[in-house]
Order: structure tokens, then C-alpha cells, then sequence
């Protein structure tokens, strides 16, 4: 029996100590089914202090800890190596909302609480909490704040980093900073909160976080716009932001590809255009006044596009309903292109002003190098980025395709770097693009990463491998 | 003569190298004039590699450097000790816009930018740069980026930290780390970008950076109104949110001492009121849609206003030059209490839903240890960020009250940090609060902060003295 497991029972009670491989099982895989990492166990505390008091036993005993949220992440951030030395430390069980401020309009809460169940007490408060993304029914806030999620309101609202006010963080030697502040305008010294926000948990743990809410838009409509090409796209999104200013909320784009793979591996879902175009915009606006005001706002500016010819047809959701169906439609993609069988996922983003560029030499670079590949280009246009997936070209098994994954990663990647772009968006870089990076980033800013790594955590115990 | 001054001379041209005293006169005095420090020579570099070559030199002849901006700070961030030991390095002739995007919406400029010339040039691309604030006809985009500068519009755009998307930095060893990214979404590290924003040149120089630009607003209007309490403000502040979303731009709160101030010392300032009312709040609204849409807000939100009982009188500016009169009166207060003789200012923010009670609380406690001192409170309502600033009493002597100022802050600062709150919301530490914030913060924010700046500038080179 391990001795630095019995203190951790002692801790937190042997019930919150798993070590039976079907009890871990769930704590071991990634979210995509990619690769089951070895543990000595799975920790689930309740409280901040007994999360401190695992760290501290953690340091004692030399064994490296991966915080876990949800789970839900898609870098390899949140499992354990396969090596079996470290502990899995999930903040399912911290999962208090611990207060609501509707004057100051913040909301405290645990890095256990669950995306959805946040937006829902936000909601029977009378107020938005506007981050959303695919997995909020099962990701967590702690998880959200150590990825820095992205997500669908972004272009609005901005990252999870923007929604955060304030965090309480154990640190890699178990002291408790109680950074919950609840204040807008802090400078009182270093910025710790950004810090720890987007750092994977490599260089503390967050256990609670103070977060924004907003007033709740009193309309909110959903139009499905086509047109010829992204630039067209991107004309758009420029006229949508000179009229509607921060009434938009969302501006998503998908190729007709990623709709066909969505009709074929999805009959029930209806498309809603006769015919079909080659690039498609989901735009949603949210209005402050009233859903007459929004509808007035829509139509004025559907109109003008259709003048300008940004845009060759649209529809405007007439109910909530229609609503979800254009959503679905655009949230059905990466489950289509599941379905249509093994693929490869990029998240990357550029200068939005460069964007129609890219696609177009990236497109052209990938038909070079493995003809017949296939796009799935869809994503966050409004933030510049693209979920830039490709499928096999008709009639190439997946397992060939997915052996020269590396070399289709190098072409993106490579194109991203030189558009001045991001390799990893709002994914992060977990296990699976830690090595990538190398090639991206200059030696001063890795030297920078690792001097920060090195000061905060020095026994390198937290979330090894990761990152950095 | 110096060797390092000489290899400075060497690297930057001697005509950049200043070490007559009347030529240093300007950059070692502290804008209110309350500090003048000594120094070697300061330095005027043209760019981001002469930059670089300078710290190199002063990392070899361990001379501290004092980067400055346009030098407007309140808190002796930006001047050297007394030591004579530093050289101050001045960006001011690194003033180059890079480059504008309006596709992207971003501009790239040098640290060295004024910010008027900054609002100006974007403006020109049609688009606002939102940052304002009293000191824009000197400050720097450097300064107020290394002091994460607030101003009147962060209660709808942010603070400074909130503008900024990419940085380039010139390390504490002279190594420059290019971050100049114009990405909205990158998750691909640690947050080095957000590290340096507010650091107050601790960390490095920041010589760069990619800015945000947004869409114009079509109108802009302002209104004044007059309430019993500050709670009624709040209770504004809320519907306010409520009816006008990402309309509300502006919501300062004054006092009527404020304006009366403002009445004796500026006496060609018109007041808009026959009468007196406790408080008063200016309120601004942005419209993205057109005048007569804005004009509709502002009348439903005043309406409502008067018939819940918030406000008592409110007065709408009907033309520019009328706006422009509403904000001169905020902008008097600081310079009419200026007029009416020594005062002591202080920067401080609460959490909204506890400005009411902290101001009542404090109010009293002051004048139970200084019977008759006289409270200017005005500020950033919007932000929770007061300018909780005091007079003597009547007929007390403005240097008696000087000398009592310790215990004055004391008994200030103890009270905002009771509330959850920051001793220093906009205007950074610098020298001024370093000690004091030693009181407020954890050891173990203190230990953090301290190994950050051990790890970046072990040699402590990078305005030392200041901040930890």
C-alpha cells in the first residue's frame, strides 16, 4: 500500500481515493477516445483546504497531480501519462455556487460547477452568463478558466478570460491565494489571475473564481445567410459590425461541405435553403430594446447586404425553435464528420483581415500535397477563427490518412505561422501540441514560459508534460 | 566620463544621450510635482533595437533603468530614486504608427504613441479607440499600457488590459520577445501579454503593441441627473444596464461638493441645475443605429427614471459644445480641488453593490478622527472606481492636514479593504503605494509576485523600487 495514498485518505476520506481500475477508467481516457494515460490515483476533494492539503502531500511525497475538470478537453490536457506516477485531482466535487451579485453582477463559484449549471442560476438570477460552447452540459468552469474556452460568444463577450474577475488558486507548494476579487478596475501589482487562466493547470489549481454576468438580451434572432466565397464572408461581418455594433453576438461560418455531411449523416435535420451555395454565414443578433426593434435591426441589414451583393439568399428563424435548428445544424458538424469517419481537427486562427487568404493558399497547398483531400472549414469567422478540419479523399482508407497526420499538421500549421496566426485557438496545447509549438514560437518567448514554469512550480509537479 | 554613458552615446547617438540637468529637468520631477529624482542620464532610443542594446549595456554596467512614457502617472511609477544611480529610458521618440487593419480592426504602434494621437489616427480609419482619459494629450499608449490605465470609457470597453491583443517587449537581458499578435483567439501558452500590462515596467519595456480598434458609434449623448443618494446612482446604474445594454458608455458619480468646487474656481462654467441636489450622475449613451434611435433610449431611460423615483431632475445636452460642458464639469473637479489648495486623492474601487455603504461608512469614520474634512467624491460609478479624494476642514492649514495624511489613507484604504476592495484602481503602485499595499495583500500574493520578478529580472534592473 502506498503511504503517500493512505495520507490522502486520511484527508479526504478513503471513499474520495479511487484506485480500482473501473473506478479510474472514466478519469484515464480523453474526451475523443484517443489514449488512456496510468494513475496511482484518482483524488476527489471537496473543499479548497482539501485540495491544499493534497497538494502539500503531493509535494511531500514527490508525485506529479493532474487537475481534472469535466474532462471534455481535445489536447490531452486533462489525462495522465502512461507512466502510472501521478495522481488525477478532480474538481468535480467543489461544485458550490457560492454567491450571486446582482448589482455588482458577478458570481462566485467553484471549479467544479458545470457550464450549463452556471448559465442556468445566471439565468434565474435575470442575467446572461454568456460563455458558450459544444460541451457545457458536462466541461466545468475550473476547466473553462484553464483553458481559457472560447466558444460561440466570443466576438461579443470575449474568451473565459474576459468573464473573470477574480480566482482563488492552490498553489504547486499548497498555499491558498485568495485572489476572489470581485472588482473591475484593480492595479495593485502583478496580473496572477491571467496567469493561472490558460496555464492548463501546470502552474497551480484553480478552485474558485469570481465571474461576470450581464444583462439578458431581450431578443435574440438567428439568420442563415449564403453567398459566393469567405470574402464575401468577411464583407459581411464588416457591415454587421458598423450597423449592429455590439448587437452581434455570433458570426459562424461553414463551407457547403460541412452542410452536406451533416444532411447525409443527419436526414432528420432539414437544410433550409432549396438549393445550395458555396459558403454559408450563421449570424445572430441580441437586442437590449425589444424583438421588434432586433427584427427591424435584422431586415435593415440583410437588406443592405443583398444591395451590396455580400450575400445571394437568407433566412431569418421565425421562433425559438427554428433558432435551435440553425445552431444545431452548425453544432452537428464535427459530429457529422465523425460520422463520415476518422478525421483530422485543426483550431486555428489568423488575422481576420487574412482569412480569405488563407483558406484559399491553404486549400490549394493540402490538394498539393494529398490530393482530393477533403475540407471541413468551419468556425468562429467574427474571432478569426477556424475549426479547419480535413476528411480522407473519397476511396483512401482512414488509417492511411490518419499515418501522415503529421505531415497534414505541418502543411495548417505552417500556414497559420505564416499568416501570423495561432495553431491552437482556444483548444490550448495539453500533451498533444506541447512539442508542436517548439517549432512556432521564438526561444525567447519559450525561455520566457519556462523561467515562469521554473519559479512558480519548481519541483515540477504540476500537470507535467504539458504545455511547456 | 561614464563608460556606459559612452557606449550608450555609441549605441543611440550622443544628441540621444541627455546629462544636462536642465535638459533632464522634465523627466526626473513627477507630474503633481511632489518628487524630483536624480539620475544618470536619460536615454532617447529611436527603436525597438536600440532599446534592446541599451538594456543590454545596462545589464553589463548593472545600471537600473526607469522607462517612461509621456511621465503623467500619480504615482511616482515613472521617475527615478533619489539615488542617482538609474538612467531614465524614455520611449517618447519611439512614436511610429506601424500600421492600421480596419479589416481586422487592430492598429499597430510604437510605446511611444501619444494616446489623443492614437484616438485621432483611428478616427481617421473611421473606427474609436475608447480609451479616455484626463491625461490623453500627453500620455503614452506605453504608459498606459505598463500602468494598465482605466479612464471614462472602461465601464463599456474595459481598461487598458481589455484593449490590447498583442505586445512587443524588450526583456530585463535586452532580448526583444515579438508578440505583436492581431489574433482574438490564441491559446498557446502562458499569458505573457497580460504579465507585462500593468507591471509598471518591473518586467521589461514594453515597445509595441497591437491595439483594438472598434466601429464608431453613429451618436453619442450625455445627460445629467441628480439624485438624493449614491444608492439611488446604483439603483440607475442597474436600470440603466438593463434598458441600454452595451448602449451605457459612461455613468460618473459627484457629489454636489464636487460642483461647487468646480462653481467657485472655474466661475465661467455654467452649473446646469437652479438648484443644488445632493448627487449628481453624467450618464452616456452610444448608439450604433442613428441620433433619433439614441434619443429614444436616453428619453425611456430618463422617463422610467423619474417614475421609479431614481433620479430628481435630469438635463439632456441637445448639442455637442452642451456635452462638452457636461464633461468639462467632471473633468474641473480634480483641478478646482486643486485650486482650493492642498488635498489628499485616493484611487479606489469596491465591488458595485457596496459603494453605498462604503461610502456612508467611510465618510463617517473620517470624520470622526478629522472632524469637518471635507469629502470630494466623484469617479467611475460604472466601474466601482471612486476618486475618494478629501480637503482640509475649514480653517485648517493645508500643510497640518498634509502631515496627517498616513493616517488619513489609513483609515481610507483599511475601510476599502473591509469591502473587498483596491487601494489603487487605475493608477498603478509606483513608488508611492509600494510600501502600503504590503499591508493589504497575503504573503502569499507578495511571495508570487516577488519570485515572478526574481525569475524575469534576477538582476532587479527594471525600475526598481517600484510595484514589489
Amino acid at each position: 500500500m502506498s503511504e503517500f495514498l493512505d495520507q490522502c485518505r486520511a484527508a479526504i476520506g478513503a471513499a474520495n481515493v479511487l484506485t480500482d481500475p473501473a473506478d479510474m477508467a472514466g478519469y484515464l481516457t480523453d474526451w475523443r477516445r484517443r489514449f488512456t494515460g496510468r494513475a496511482q490515483g484518482v483524488l476527489r476533494p471537496a473543499s479548497t483546504d482539501e485540495v491544499a492539503r493534497l497538494v502539500k502531500l503531493s509535494n511531500a511525497h514527490r508525485v506529479p497531480i493532474v487537475p481534472q475538470g469535466g474532462n471534455t478537453g481535445l489536447v490531452l490536457g486533462s489525462v495522465p501519462d502512461a507512466s502510472g506516477d501521478a495522481v488525477v485531482l478532480s474538481l468535480a466535487r467543489m461544485n458550490v455556487v457560492r454567491h450571486v451579485d446582482t448589482i455588482n453582477n458577478t458570481m462566485t463559484v467553484e471549479a467544479g460547477c458545470i457550464l450549463e449549471t452556471i448559465q442556468n442560476k445566471a439565468a434565474e438570477a435575470g442575467r446572461l452568463f454568456p460563455l458558450s460552447l459544444a460541451a457545457e452540459g458536462s466541461c466545468t468552469i475550473g476547466g473553462n478558466l484553464a483553458t481559457n474556452a472560447g466558444g460561440t460568444a466570443v466576438l461579443r463577450y470575449g474568451n473565459t478570460r474576459e468573464l473573470c474577475l477574480g480566482l482563488e488558486v492552490v498553489t504547486p507548494q499548497g498555499e491558498v491565494w485568495n485572489g476572489l476579487r470581485g472588482l473591475r478596475k484593480d492595479n495593485t501589482g502583478y496580473d496572477l489571475r491571467d496567469l493561472y487562466i490558460g496555464a492548463e493547470g501546470t502552474l497551480g489549481i484553480i478552485t474558485a473564481a469570481v465571474i461576470k454576468l450581464f444583462p439578458q438580451p431581450k431578443a435574440s434572432l438567428t439568420a442563415l445567410t449564403a453567398m459566393p466565397t469567405p470574402d464575401h464572408a468577411l464583407r459581411l461581418l464588416a457591415l454587421a459590425q458598423q450597423e449592429c455594433g455590439p448587437a452581434l453576438t455570433g458570426f459562424e461560418l461553414m463551407s457547403d461541405f460541412c452542410l452536406q455531411l451533416v444532411a447525409r449523416h443527419f436526414p432528420q435535420m432539414r437544410l433550409p435553403f432549396p438549393q445550395a451555395y458555396p459558403q454559408y454565414v450563421l449570424l445572430e443578433l441580441s437586442d437590449s430594446e425589444s424583438e421588434e426593434h432586433a427584427n427591424g435591426m435584422l431586415e435593415s441589414l440583410i437588406g443592405s447586404a443583398l444591395e451590396e451583393e455580400l450575400i445571394v439568399d437568407a433566412v431569418v428563424a421565425s421562433s425559438i425553435a427554428q433558432s435551435r435548428g440553425l445552431w444545431n445544424l452548425r453544432e452537428h458538424i464535427p459530429l457529422a464528420q465523425a460520422e463520415e469517419g476518422k478525421n483530422i481537427k485543426h483550431d486555428v486562427s489568423v488575422p481576420i483581415s487574412r482569412i480569405g487568404d488563407y483558406i484559399r493558399e491553404t486549400d490549394a497547398l493540402l490538394q498539393q500535397h494529398f490530393p482530393g483531400i477533403r475540407m471541413v472549414t468551419f468556425g468562429h469567422l467574427g474571432d478569426g477563427n477556424l475549426h479547419y478540419n480535413v476528411s480522407p479523399p473519397e476511396g483512401v482508407s482512414p488509417d492511411e490518412f490518419i499515418s501522415r497526420q503529421e505531415d497534414i499538421n505541418q502543411v495548417v500549421h505552417d500556414s497559420v505561422h505564416r499568416f501570423g496566426g495561432s495553431i491552437s485557438a482556444e483548444h490550448g496545447l495539453g500533451a498533444l501540441k506541447r512539442d508542436e509549438i517548439r517549432r512556432y514560437k521564438s526561444e525567447v518567448e519559450l525561455q520566457l514560459m519556462r523561467s515562469l514554469k521554473q519559479a512558480l512550480d519548481p519541483l515540477n509537479l504540476m500537470n507535467p508534460g504539458k504545455v511547456i
